[in-house]
């Protein structure tokens, strides 16, 4: 099931992908289910919107080895995070806006965990029961002030730095599905999520070890090598199979 | 005026201090004002909560040399900013819970903007327009993994390290005041917020110049010299002249 939250009359809703349509929620899925108004809306008549509204964003660093050799990074034994602030996160066709203090702003496609229940000292067997389901993030980053500053977080906070969509898709299974980025049609990168030094289970159990999750939070679980600037003028589309694709225009 | 969140009968409401009473709030003071109920009761009676729910909780790191230099820190010429993940938050009174993953765990009092208004490009000189009113954090670190970790993320991110309180005061000027932090009742940090590298309307400015701050955001000003483990059974105090104390057990 794709569960897309989008802007209809100008209030947002949640609703199912069906198709072509959307099929209309009465609340939010986590709190009042499945239920549905009965209206069906043509998903090209609406804007999506980021499909959840986390109270965190929490982001795994280096989990690809050639993206953390091409960033000249040493691998450490545990998941690396960091955070993005929720105002950094647009939705799907937002434009992602460059900031006059970067002078090389990079894409990064990342397979995101949707968080579906509270998840504290979560096994690694058990980790996939806490999850909603998985969406497409793009993690921005000011390569420049990752570097210049002394923490990865300014670099990758600014606003529209965290696009989110097109919708969470309940039903993906991580088995070395494909992630691809792409600017203005070519391929940028692209990777197999079995790539990852750690996989889904072991971040969502690592993770809940060291914070409290809550339903609707998300975890973005790393990038692959190809990150690549991005500019004023361009369509930067993320894909991963058996998700759909995130799209976003640079301004 | 101190405005202050607590739980009576079992619901969280806002309140102004008055003396030993707290004059109940109709609503959420940013959104409905400062209307009251009418009704009065003893603060000994009730549940302080933090004074805030934000969205973010940005903080400053190395903003008072002798704190850099205990930790043998380079001070870079911009803020460096870095998160605490909203699940970190605590209330006066609630304890500070020692993880088992770190071996040291150490207080930092922090003087804690709480934003009034959505604040983008601020300017130096219109920064305390948009201030709502300062409160206290303690901003408390697993020291051993701020180092051996990659980022300043997971070490200040367990559940419960970020006490905020004991309220929010709306008149407080910052002009030289006093921070101040004990264990046990014995001083271990001591320090004038006039000792900031980074006063708080350039913190203001540059936060806001990088990110939007919403109403109910918080940013951490840094912590001077005096840093210290705390150990289960202590109590840990953070007072700020003029604001007030925030009082912790840990266990």
């Amino acid at each position: 099931m794709r569960i897309a939250r989008f802007s209809l009359n100008g209030e947002p809703k949640f609703g199912i992908v069906d198709g072509p349509e959307l099929v209309v929620l009465k609340g939010h899925p986590l709190v009042q289910g499945y239920d549905t108004t009965g209206e069906r809306v043509p998903l090209k008549d609406v804007k999506l919107l980021a499909p959840t509204i986390p109270s965190k964003v929490v982001c795994v660093g280096k989990n690809f080895a050639d993206h953390a050799g091409e960033l000249g990074l040493e691998i450490h034994p545990e998941p690396t995070l960091f955070f993005k602030p929720s105002s950094s996160i647009v939705g799907p066709g937002d434009a992602i806006v460059l900031p006059a203090q970067s002078k090389r702003v990079e894409l990064e496609v990342e397979l995101t965990i949707v968080i579906g229940q509270i998840a504290k000292n979560v096994s690694e067997n058990d980790a996939l029961n806490y999850v909603w389901g998985f969406t497409i993030a793009n993690d921005v980053t000011a390569r420049d002030l990752q570097f210049s500053d002394a923490q990865w977080a300014r670099s990758k906070a600014f606003d529209t730095f965290c696009p989110l969509g097109p919708w969470i898709e309940t039903e993906f299974v991580p088995d070395g599905q494909m992630l691809e980025s792409r600017v203005d049609g070519e391929v940028k990168q692209q990777a197999s999520i079995g790539g990852m030094l750690h996989n889904i289970p072991e971040i969502i159990s690592y993770v809940s070890a060291n914070m409290t999750l809550l339903p609707g939070d998300v975890i973005l679980t790393g990038t692959p090598s190809g990150i690549f600037p991005i500019k004023s003028g361009e369509l930067v589309e993320c894909e991963i199979e058996g998700i759909g694709t995130l799209i976003n225009p640079v301004v």
